[in-house]
Order: structure tokens, then C-alpha cells, then sequence
């Protein structure tokens, strides 16, 4: 397959070369010429051939998830989850009560446009053929009024969720000797703002929103460098020190009380092919955490292994078999 | 103990599946319905039971730090340090001298707010009985002359900063074949960034600003993937390649002339705990790495170890013990 | 070298305990003390010893590249390769059109500017010497063409880099069982938004444009963790999974088909010096990962060496001589 | 009628000046008593009782118009209208066919929005009793299918718009022996932006979209000093000279080269009431102006006269009844 | 008096001619003489001979009045006052609730702020002298909680002041034969506008609030061309037809049910002088128009008249003594 | 001349009422049909026939004066004339120097562009035929050193600019009972900020600057409803009272301590067209008014007369002869 023009990228290779060689000889392009070959690019990007790819499929004027948006529903979350340290500065009960009044009003309306995008992204993907005028408008009238049950049920998790990542709060808090208070927890800990996130993407993921989960939990992993995929299923008291690098992948079970330190990988060893020799999609390929066990640094776990309870794993090593309840495992001494 | 509330959520998962099944049933909910149910969330988290564990302290009308001001102090430290790089850029001496004069007083009026309320807040989490409105009254008073102080106290550092962070910048350049120039270190270099915000916080924390430190150590983490605690003690020419991943502990002795790769942990090994099991805060539990030490990429050193002087330590190992000066450590060979 | 002013900087520990000590003893500083304060740094770090070292030799009135206006360029860049999924949603192929030029006209003018200052930067920081005002003025202008027709001919390339770009996307999809979509990957997937840069940088680089490459890969490594130098050089259907703390060094050369996991390590085992101790620059230091490679996560792999067609490298290892075609080089297990 | 509570605004002026007399006495009021009373203002604003007459009547989540979409329209319109002089400069006529589209689409959308809403708003005022929640959910569907129509009427009547606004310009220019071009006229004239907002709002009105014609006048009058009624028909290559407190009624009639001086009021003069004393609304009661009719600063000219072709009205005269065509009124000398 | 450079003037406008006569001798200014030049101007404008007359006299740190805040107070105070025509659209009773809250607590902060602003200005206007640093500050403390007690005071009096602006709505839709409801008058009439701020910089006026009425009342000048000191009295049903050149004066007493047309004037006829020449301030010098009076436009009318109960007074005319209840007078014919 | 399409907007008008009657047999327009409609007005709209009498004549590619700039321009030179009530609040001499410094070094960056667009502009709108590239390069480089010139020119002016303001904040608080201090003065009066634009402008207009002095006195009139040409030379000591209205002709004469109230009329009586009936530009044609005149609310002087020296003109009149020094004229009383 001849995926991009070889005699175009020639040519421009030889003109980038005699353009640096022979700069004197090359008199300045007319505004003109300028303008002539912008147009050349523009009509070439906006060829269906270059564009049948990407986004052909999508675009018949239906509304898609915008990673803006998202951004302020999180943060919207973020101010009624932990209204004081998130948002505008609460004063008193009262004012809290309308601030967070005007928030859930705003976040409802947000959820309810990115939720419906979300339904509509995952139609235009899976179903190509059968669309006509009449189908089109009476899958949007189902997607509007499923958004707004959708936004509703999730926003009536929101106490729950607050009391879930209370007790990952107190968990980083009795980890880790350098913290001094709830308050520098809630603040400044990556894994805090990762678990507000993955939690909240989880909720979504298990009401079958489609692709809106994945940006949010991605929306973490750029900010703190923690990949937890919102599929994961996660206990309480959960606690990742310091963050970077670790990746929780989508069958991940995860027991109360765990805690993972930064670059811990919980991932798939090899995934079973299809006839087609394709991956075959949703079945459980990643480690289960029972309670209570300790991962420590760059440690690798990888398959559909189990770490039995309270188990211990030490630093940069790689687990791809079963570890027994309460065991210690640790890399071999460097010499 | 019952953190969240077991009913609730599986009425919840149960009108979940309901509503997934029998989308045909159910009729679109009325707006009037919709506020009634948004209206009781909101009274649920504002609920003095939900947000007492969170919030329910500090919200006695102080300020609180804020991320977003912060974020602009870090600009402005950034312009002030390296004109010309950051900030507008400056066109000659007398044009940077009137830039920074405004950068400098612009500086000095936010900061006077982030360290109050940096103080407030340690009040906060400190002491909950005998607050009267007399005694607070008095506490402001304090906390402001307190922060004027240290604000005119931290910017008298900046010159010191600026000039220990050359030596970074010339440790960054020496090191690395890849650099072009002193310039493309200060403007693209994520080492440099960090370590700017460290040395800033380092100094605050010196002056014992509560939380503002950790949260400019956390900015920079969240940019660049580095997470230095800025209570470590770090030396001159000090650079760290790449970047993503390192961590280096709050009791941190580093020397001059250090270099570390990406994905290093300088961390604790354990921590003893005190009688009520809580971990015993502050006594010194991470390495002490000596002048000239290098650290290759992924490596972890834990514990109150030293590094001798101009030792190296080879990647992807675990250091728990002391290393002599001039030492090499490998990983074993993979066969 | 003394390069901080020692005196001062235990004169300030000093005045830094003593108020911590006897906050009652002093007075609230005047508004005017303050202010005098104030502009004694000022003055300091305007003095051209203490800027000498940093901006001295850069700030002749010549625009620097801006990490602002980048950061737009690369926007606009998004927008136009993957329309639909970055910018403004596109509703059909007219509407396309029209976005398209609006876009490709803007990121003409940013680039021209920033390609433009990108220019006199290398030209500063290079000669020292001989500038006379009619040399500076000689060389503006001829900057200012040269950046014209290298936007030009960089916005030519953008078909191109969109169809190399394609077949990232669907290197991605079929490496990921969790994957539901193409658009899922354009939206959420870091590694196609490190791709994205690294493919951009690439060109400019290819076109000797100074600094604007790196700074732009950096903004990727800043926003995915994943360290890309724009030098290196990187065949079709590369996919990077989850991505924080992988790096890839600027001598690196990666065939078709290859995949990396997170943390992996494409770097430079030593390096030669020159006769004065400095590292010698631009030869050949990282490896060469042929066709079909696969490294697992935290796997580092130093030096010019070659890893064969299709060899798969464990993770958490640490690789620095050839490895065959075809081998399979895992760690030691621990035990 | 005791439209404001008597009682608490005598206890109101007997505690200002008690706060203004007796300042010592008064201890500084806590925080809690302050923020009961701020609660109990809210409590009293949102009363039904104090809501009622204002916006107790649509205020059923619909949307109402929007001043500052609205005057996003009229930038697009005039961007669209005068390229070049408004808007993003252009710079040739191809970059043109890119704005111009971009800029139709997105008044396109933005249009939609704020024609619907005053379609709803109209509906609100109009009829109180009869609503179902059936009946909402059919008008809404008729609402948004007109405002698409409409929308796209509208846009096609721009070219139209744009011939006849040519001819005011051309109009201006052979006025104003100041006046150096077209351009100047354009970018400067107070009657062209008055004219442009009131020739949009004219064509709203034609196509009955309630309320927004009026607010595109008026903010044109807030603009310029220029007050124009919708629904006054202005023929061609009319002009207002500097214009501030110009007033043309809503059932005037202008002809063609007409010119107004600043000042001039074309008013009713009385207007007579229906059986309940009401004024009633809709029949002709402002002056018609024949083509060529000159009506100089400051003069008043009211009711449903005529004031003849090519008649010159002086300034600072009031004029109740018809003029000849050809005649010329002049104040009566000062002595 | 020489107030200004005279020297410096011709020099000035003999360099304007040789540049314009001879642009070719005039080689480029280089960057150096630029830079030299403007920093001579810099120091011109902050030398205290230059400033003196301006600045010198209130710049010792107290905050000054805001032009950008004072118009956030004006939006707040709309959407309060006009809640779902002005501010966030609501859409409920219970949404209406939460907007509210949250306004009115924006609104007290920034209340607190402007005021406190106002009374340190006039404290600064007023006495020079016996300024001591101890005497600021017991100042500064009790302009502190003065401005607190006035916020408090002023938002208490809004449920009074949106009673009285209905009935200045009524009295506009009764008015007005072209309204075609309540909500077209609240949304689009220049009166409503500046009549809202006329009544709340009374209410602030009452206050003894310094410079900030006036700031708000010009505002309102600006935007809607009606110019109302805030001293003036006005009744309830007041109304202004277009608006645009009316002028009220400070000490003008108007009473209910009154009616004024676009260009009417209230002014002073003339002002007595004191000893020293200078006009004798705060004696009533505008006119008063009792109960039902009708004032059509251009009139002016001045001095401490009265304008008898259901007095008409018609257009362009100048009037300068009593006029009798219900008398109706009107201008000369001009023939 | 036909200058809109006749038959185009009866079938408009047709479709209209069709539409209002019969919107059920209307069904929807697909969003295909929309798409084409709106295709062809955009090309409508940049077809060269109908752009020609517009924009065709500029749009070669020149910078064009931006209304968003030339209001920042604005908005710097009041905060560099009036330190403390516009821009940032300055706090000491000091600070106000740096602040100084940096706003001056913007207005001159952004001073450049506009005159150099206003440069191009009028070369644009004068000669047509004889453009090569050559001289339009040529003309270029010329306009950007003249551009940089008048820049500077003209920031030296600001100190004369301050002082002479002085005197009109001087008159106006002499000439006002209401006004408690300067600073009122400087904040509030639309005199002071309309005075400020012209004194501005009239500095730009002396330099021959083309279009922007007109942008810049046409701001004042929107904000101000005061309306002086940039060509009106006006002496020392002016004000103007309340000032809606007011408008000020280009060859008005105005001399030391003349006071104007709001409405006032300085225009031209009739201007004498040349052998094509075009009115002759540039003759003097507005009236001279002497030092010390005043003139009352609405008064109308137009044509080439002089007012003498100390003369009162009363309000609401017309005044088309010489009036003697010292005379007081006023309107003939009502009866």
C-alpha cells in the first residue's frame, strides 16, 4: 500500500536541498504564487480520498464530544466534590448550598450535550449503511431524552462518589509520613485528582456512555501521568504515591486497600487473535489485587494472574504469574 | 464502618439496568422532576454529615490558596528569572528594567495573598477548639504583617535563585550532546522547569509557608513528570535528563554536580510507625547522594543510604543499601 | 566560582530565624520600606552581571519564539489533519473547505513568525562578533523570505504527514483490544498526539529550522510524558502504548510496525569527548530498532546497536548489545 | 397602590442615619449576622410575590434572547458584509470565499438560537393559560424548524443588503465635504453602523421574528445616539449626518436620498387611546418623507404628515403639519 | 500662565515639517535612539512637576474606584433585579434560588471593594495635611467595616428598588404605542437602563457613598445617551421616551406618573458666586416638575422652577420660569 | 441604476408569505438543501461584482486599521496621561515609572502598526493604476520607517497633552457647583475622555496620519455622544457640559476658555459644490469662536462666522450671522 505520495515527497526533498543550497538564486515568491499553492493544500486536505479515513464517517452534522467542554465538567466536579478546595472559595453552608446549586445546574447541562455526543460518536461508528432522514432524526430525539436520564442518574451519584474518594484521601493521608494534613491531600496529590477522575469515568462507563469515559480518565493520565482505565474496577482506600507512569488497564480488579507506587504497570501479557488474526476485544486480560497488597516502583504485573491478599511487590520487577496471599516478592539483589 | 450508603447504590445499579433494558417504558422525565431530583443532590452534599469529613473546617471564610494564582506566580518568577524567554519579551536593558519592575510588584501583591492563606490554612488543620472571633481577629492581623514580610523576604532570594539555576542550565548544556545552546535549555528543557519551581518552593518552604510549597512542586510534577518534594536539599549544577518519572523524597540530601535520568526514585524504604500505628512524620528516610553521583534511568534508591561521592548507578535496579564513592552498579545481564 | 553572594544568603537565614523567632520585636514594615525593598531587586537583577550569563546575548530586538503562539500552531495543525476530531466540529465537506482555508491561512502567518524568530535565535546565539547594523538588518530580511517559503513549503507537507498519521491510527487500533473505534483513538490516545508533534517537528527539522522542532516535541512530552527528539527518525504503523516515560533519542532510527510500551528507553549509552572534555555532537548514539520490534514496558536499550526484524524485548530490562531477528530477550525471573 | 413596603423603608432611612450619626456604637457586625442577612434578601428576591410582575411568566426553561449573542451577529454581519473593514482582515479574494463562509456558518447557527428565542418569548407574552406539556413540546418543534427557515432567509437577503447599504454609503460621502473615501466612511460613519444594524433588524421584522429587531436597533442607538425603529421603511441612498439623538418612529415612511442632521425627531404626536384609555397600538401616527428631503439638526417633526419632495426643514423647529414639496421652514430669527 | 512647554512645542512642529518635507535625507532611526527617546518621555510624565497636578495627591496605596468592577456590579445588580433577562438564564423558581445566592454574595464582595475604594478617594481629595502612618491605618480599619456595614445596606434596599423600576416599566409599555410587552421594555428600553442606575446610585448616593454614584450614573450616560445625577429625586411611573441628550440635575425634584422625551433638558439657569468667585456649591438650582408632567423633545427648561401638577411642555423650547398646573405650552409657529 | 436585484427580492417577499401562511405543508429542509443555500450566498457575496464598490480596492494583502487596537491605543494613553484612574492603580512614583515604561513601550509597538496601516490605507483609496510588486515593496519600507517616526513623534507629545488636559479638567471643575474634586472630574466627565480622544487625534491629524484620527474622535462620540473633528483647533481651558449632542465641524475655530452645553451645534451653513456638483473639500466653512464665548444647550451656529470674544449664545437657537463680543443672544420667549 502506497499510503503517501513517494514522487511528491521526492520532489520535496529536492526542493528543501536546493533551497537551502542555493538561497541567492531563489527570488521572493509573489503573494500571488503564495496564495496559489495555500489553495493547492487546502483543496487537497479537504478531498474526500485524503479525508474517506478520518472523518468521513462522522460528520453529518452531529454534535461531537469536545474535550473543552469536558474539561470544565471536570472541574465542575472537582468544586461540588470538594467544595473549599476546588472552584470558587466557599464562605459558609449556606453559600455552598447555592454554589454548588448553581454548579449541578451547569454541570447538568454540560453532561447532557457531552453524553449525547458520546451516543451519537458510537452510532456513526458502528452502523455505516441503513441511514436514512427518518431513522437519523428518531435516533437523536432517543439520544437527547437518554442524555438527560443519563445526566440525572449521574449526578445522584455524586454523594456516593464524594464518600468513596474521602477514603482515598485517607488512605494517601496515613501512607505517607510528608503529608500534614486532608487538606494538602485533596490539593496537591496526583492520585487524588486521577481517582476524582477515573471515578467519575467509571460511573459513566458503567452506564454505557460511550467514548466520553476514556477522554476524562485520559484527561488524567496527561495531568498526572496515571492511566487507570475507566472499566477498572477499584475498592476503596486506594492510594498510588506519587503517580507517574503507573497504567491500570480495563479488566484490572482492584480489592480495598491497595496501594501502588509510581510506574507500576497492571497490564495484558498477549491477547488471544481472532480467525482474522484481529484481538479479540473484552476478555479479562489484566491482574486482579486482592486487599490490602503493596506494589512498589516500576514494578511490572502483567496477564490475568492474582496477587493474593496483602501480598507484597517489590520494585522493578516483572509478575506474570499468580502471587500467593501475604507473599514478598523482590527483584535479586544486583550482584 | 458503611462509607457510602449500600441501599442507595444498588437501587441505583438496579435502575441502571432498568433503564438500559426498558428504555421503551419509561417516559421522558418532566423538567419539573428533573429539578426535584437535581435539588436533592444538592442538598445531600451540602448536608453538614457529607461535608464535614472535607470541608466543614476550613471554611470559616479564609482565603485559600488557589491553584489558578499560583499558576501566575510561577509565570511571573519565570519572567523575572530568565527575561526574555518567559514573559513579553524584553528588547533592551531599559525596557526589562520597567518589565520587571512591574513583574516584581505584580508578584509581590499576589504572593502577600497565597502565603496568608497558605498560613491560614496550617491554622485551619491545626487547631479546631478555641477559635472566638477575638482570637481571629488577631490571628489575621498576624498572618498579614507575616506574609507582607516573607513576600519582600522571598523576591530579595530571586537573585540567588537566578543565579544557582545558571548552574543548572550549564549542567543540562554540558551533558548533553543534543543541546544546541544555552537558550534552547532555558526555553525547552522540562528539567529546568521543574527545578525552577523546586528551588522556589524550596525556598518558601525554608521560610515554613504551609502547602504553597507542595503545590508549585505538584505544578511542575503535573508539566514535566518530575516530582521533587521541596523540602530536599539539592546542591549546584544539578540536572536531571528526560525526566518523566523521577521522584526525589522530601528528606533528600543531593550534592553538587549530580546528575539523574529519567524514571529515578530516590525514595523511603519504610517508615517506622509510632504506637497508634500512624507512620512517624518527618525523621530523615531517603538517600543522601554524594557530589558528582549519576543515576541512569528507571533506577530506585530507597532508604536513608549514601551514594558516595562520583559513584554511578546503572538502570533499572534497586539500591537499599549504602554504595561506596567512585562505585559502579549494573543490573544483572538478562542471560 | 563564586556564583551565588555567600554573605548575603547566610544574612538572610539569619533575618529568615530571627523573624520566626521575634515576630513581636518587629514593627509592620512601612509601605515605603517595602518599596525600597522592592527596587533593590529590581535593580539587581537588571544589572548585566546578573543577566549577562542568560538574555544578554539574545535581546537585540529580535522576536523569540513563543510558547504561546506554538502551542496555536499546533492546534491549528490538529484541526486541520484530523478535522472533525480538533477545532471547530465540521458539519460537512463545504463547511471542510472553508475551515480548512481559514485554518491553513492562520497557521501560514504563526509559522512565518515563529520560524522567522527561530532564525535569529540560532543566528544569536551562534556569532557573537561582527554585527553591524547593516549586517543585521541584511540578515533580517533575508530571514524573514527564507521563513516564508519554508511555511510554505511545511504546509505542503500536511497530506502527507496526514496519511503517515493514518496509519499510526490504525497501528493503534490494532494493537489495543480496548480500542472500540479509530475516532477513539484520534480523541483520547496520547500516543497520537505525540505522534502528532514528533511528525510536525520532523519536518521543520528536516528543514533546519532551530529550536521551534524541540520545543514543540516537548510540548508533547509535557502534555503525553512520551519524549520524542525531533530527529529521530520513525517509519509508518508506530504505535506507543499508553506512552509516559518513553524516550527516544535523536540518532534513533525505527523501521515499520514497530511498537513500544510505556517506559521504554531509546538512549545513548556513553559518549564520546573532544579534546577539551566536552561531549562531541551529533554522532550516531541511540539504536536502531528494525520492522515489526516490540519492547515492553520500562525496557531501556542504550548505544548505536540494532535490534533486529521483529525481536521483542521484555520489560524492565536493560539492553546495550545487538540482538538478532526474531530473539526474545525477557528478564530473570525473581526467583 | 403601595408598590414598595412603606414600613421598611422608613426603619431603612432611620438606620442609615443612625450608622452615619452614632459609628462608635456600633460593633463591627460579625460574619454570621451578615450573611443571614444577605440570606434573607434572597429569600425575598426570589418570592413569587416579588418575582411575579417581572419574570414569573417565562420562565419555563426556555430560551430568551441573548444580548451578547446578538451582537456577535451583528459583528458577523458586518464582517460579512464589509470584508475588510470589519472582522479578520482579508487578503484576497480567495482568503475572502474562506471567511465569508466560515462567518455565514457560524451566523447561521448563532441566528437559529436567538430567532427561536424570541419566537418563544413572544408566545410567553402572548398566552398565559392553556399550556400542556404536550403543547410545549409542539411548539418547540415548530419554533426550531421556523427559526432554521428564517435563518437561511435572512442570510440569502445579504447580498440585497449589501447594494442597498453601497447606495448610503455613496450617499455619506457626497454629503460630507470632510469626508476623504469610501473606506473612511465605513470604518468611521456613526449612520453606517446605525444603518447596517437597522436594515438587518428591518428584514427581522418583515419576517415577523418578535423582539430582536428592536434590540439590534437599539443597541445601534446606544452606539451612535441613533434611534431607529424596525419597522420604519428607508429607501435608498439615505444618510444622517454625526446623528446623536435622531429618533425615526416606527410607521415612518422615507423615500429615497433623503438626509437627516443630528437631532431630528421623526415622532408621533399624540396618539389616540382605545375605550380603556390605552394607547392603541399599530396605526400610522409618524411623518412620511418624500424622496430628496433635506431636515436639518435639532428640528421635531410630528405625526402622520407629509413632508414634500425635496423640502428643507431648518433646525430647532418643530413641524406638525404637512410641508410642500420643494418649500423651505426656517426657525424664526433671534431678534 | 504657561502651562505648558512652549519651547518645546515649535521645536516639535518644526521637526514634523523637515520630516514630512524631507524624508529622504532622514536616514532609520536606529533601535538604540528610539529606546533613548521614549525612556526621556517616561521620565517626563513621572517627574512630580508633570504629575503633581494629577496623581500626586491620592497615590499612597489605597485602592481607587474601578471603571471594569463598578460595571460587574451593574450586571450583577440587573440580573438580580431582572432575573432571566439580564445575567444567567434561569429556568426555574428553585434555579432562580441558587443564581440569586451566588450574585448577591459576588455582588457584597465586590460592593465592599468599590466602596471602600470611594471613601479613601474622597478622604484624599479632601485633607492633605496631618497625615500620619498611624492615622492611615485606624483610617484604613474604619473604611473597612463602614464599606461592609453600606454593602449589607444597599443589597437589603433591592427588593424596594425592583419595586419601584416596575413601575417605571408600567408606565413605559403604557406609554409607548409601539410595546408590544413588559419583557421588550426590560430587554431593549435605554430608559429601563438608565433609569436602574440612577436609582441604585441614589440609593447610594443616600448612603453618602462619594465619587461611585456618580461613576455609575455616567455609565448609563455613556451607554444610553440619558444623563440623571444621582442626587436628583425621582417618583415612581417615571419614564423617558428614547432618551438620547437628556439631561437631570442634581438637585432637580421630579414627582410621579412624569414623562420626558428625547433632548429635554433640566437644568441650571446660572450659579451664584462666593467671595472668591467660584460657584457656590449645593443650592438648588434645577427646576422641580410636580405629579403627571409631560416635557417633549428638545425642551429645556431651567433653574429652580416649578413645572405645575399635568403641566405639557412641548418641544424646543427654553424655559426659564414657573409654568402654572396644566398649563401646556408650546413654540412659536415658524410662520 | 438598478443596485438591487428586483426580481431576486419579489420572490423573496413571495416565499415569505408563503412561508407565514402555510408553514404545515412546509416540511423540513434537509440539512443538505440548507448547506446549498448557504453555499451560494457565500458565493454570492465574494463574487467580484458585488465586492467591487467595497473592499476590491484594498485588499492587496495591507494592513488595515483594527477598531480593537486603536481602542487599546486609547485606553494606554489615558493610563499614561491619568496614572491612577485609568490602567493599572499605580502606588508610588516608583511604580509608577516601571508602569509607565512598559505602557509606553506598547503604545509604540502598537502605534506603529496603525499609522503604518493608516499609510497603506490611504494610498490605497487614492491611486489605482500604476502598482507594480517593486513599488509596492518600495512604498512598504517607506511607510514602515515614516511609521516608526511619527510613533515616536508623537509619544514626545504626551507631556503637552497632559498639560493642556489639565486645563480642561481646570474649567470644567470651575465651571461645575456639582464637581467635588479633580478626580471626580478626571473619572467621571464624558468631557475629559472626549477631549482626550481629540487632543489625541488633532496630534495625529497635524502629522497627517490618514483614517485613524477619525476612528479615534468617532470612539469619543459612541462613548461620549460628542462629536469633534480632529481638525477643529481648540485652545486651552475648554469644557463642555453633560455633551450629548455636541458636534464640533472640521474648520472650527475654537479659542482659550470657551464653554459649550450639551446639544450644541458648530457646523457648516452650505458648501459651495464644484463644476461636477460636488461639494469642494477642504474650505473653511465652520464657525470661530472666540476665547470665553459660551453656548447653551442645543444651540445650532453654523457657517463661517465668528462669535466674538466673552459672547453668550442661549439655548435651542440658530445662529447663522457674526455675533458682536460680549452679546448675549437668546430665543424668543414662548408668548
Amino acid at each position: 500500500m502506497a499510503f503517501f505520495q513517494k514522487g511528491n515527497a521526492i520532489l520535496y526533498l529536492f526542493y528543501v536541498s536546493l533551497s537551502l543550497i542555493l538561497p541567492k538564486l531563489q527570488t521572493r515568491m509573489s503573494n500571488l504564487q503564495m496564495t496559489d499553492r495555500l489553495s493547492k493544500v487546502t483543496e487537497a486536505l479537504t478531498h474526500p480520498d485524503s479525508l474517506k479515513s478520518f472523518s468521513g464517517e462522522h460528520t453529518h452534522g452531529e454534535p461531537v464530544p469536545s474535550g473543552h467542554i469536558l474539561r470544565e465538567i471536570i472541574e465542575l466536579c472537582r468544586a461540588i466534590l470538594f467544595p473549599g478546595f476546588y472552584g470558587t472559595p466557599v464562605t459558609n453552608l449556606r453559600s455552598m448550598n447555592y454554589h454548588t446549586g448553581v454548579n449541578i445546574e451547569k454541570l447538568y447541562q454540560l453532561l447532557i450535550g457531552q453524553i449525547r455526543a458520546g451516543l451519537c460518536f458510537a452510532d456513526e461508528e458502528k452502523q455505516h449503511s441503513e441511514k436514512t432522514d427518518k431513522s437519523i432524526e428518531q435516533k437523536n430525539k432517543e439520544h437527547c431524552s437518554r442524555a438527560q436520564e443519563l445526566a440525572v442518574l449521574f449526578i445522584e451519584r455524586l454523594p456516593d462518589l464524594r464518600a468513596i474518594l474521602y477514603t482515598d484521601v485517607e488512605a494517601a493521608y496515613n501512607g505517607d509520613p510528608a503529608a500534614e494534613s486532608f487538606g494538602e491531600i485533596i490539593s496537591c496529590y496526583p492520585a487524588i485528582r486521577a481517582l476524582t477522575n477515573y471515578r467519575i469515568a467509571h460511573e459513566l462507563d458503567l452506564m454505557r456512555v460511550p467514548l466520553i469515559p476514556r477522554i476524562i480518565t485520559e484527561m488524567a493520565h496527561s495531568e498526572t501521568g496515571i492511566d487507570i482505565h475507566p472499566s477498572a474496577q477499584i475498592g476503596h482506600h486506594f492510594t498510588i504515591d506519587h503517580g507517574t507512569g503507573v497504567v491500570i488497564g480495563a479488566t484490572c480488579i482492584i480489592g480495598n486497600y491497595v496501594k501502588l507506587y509510581q510506574g507500576v504497570t497492571l497490564g495484558a501479557k498477549s491477547f488471544p487473535l481472532d480467525e482474522n488474526g484481529n484481538p479479540i476485544k473484552g476478555i479479562p486480560r489484566h491482574p486482579i489485587l486482592e486487599d490490602g497488597v503493596i506494589v512498589y516502583s516500576n514494578a511490572t504485573i502483567l496477564g490475568r494472574i492474582t496477587i493474593g491478599k496483602g501480598a507484597v511487590i517489590g520494585g522493578n520487577i516483572w509478575v506474570t504469574e499468580n502471587v500467593e496471599p501475604g507473599a514478598r516478592i523482590v527483584q535479586k539483589k544486583y550482584k
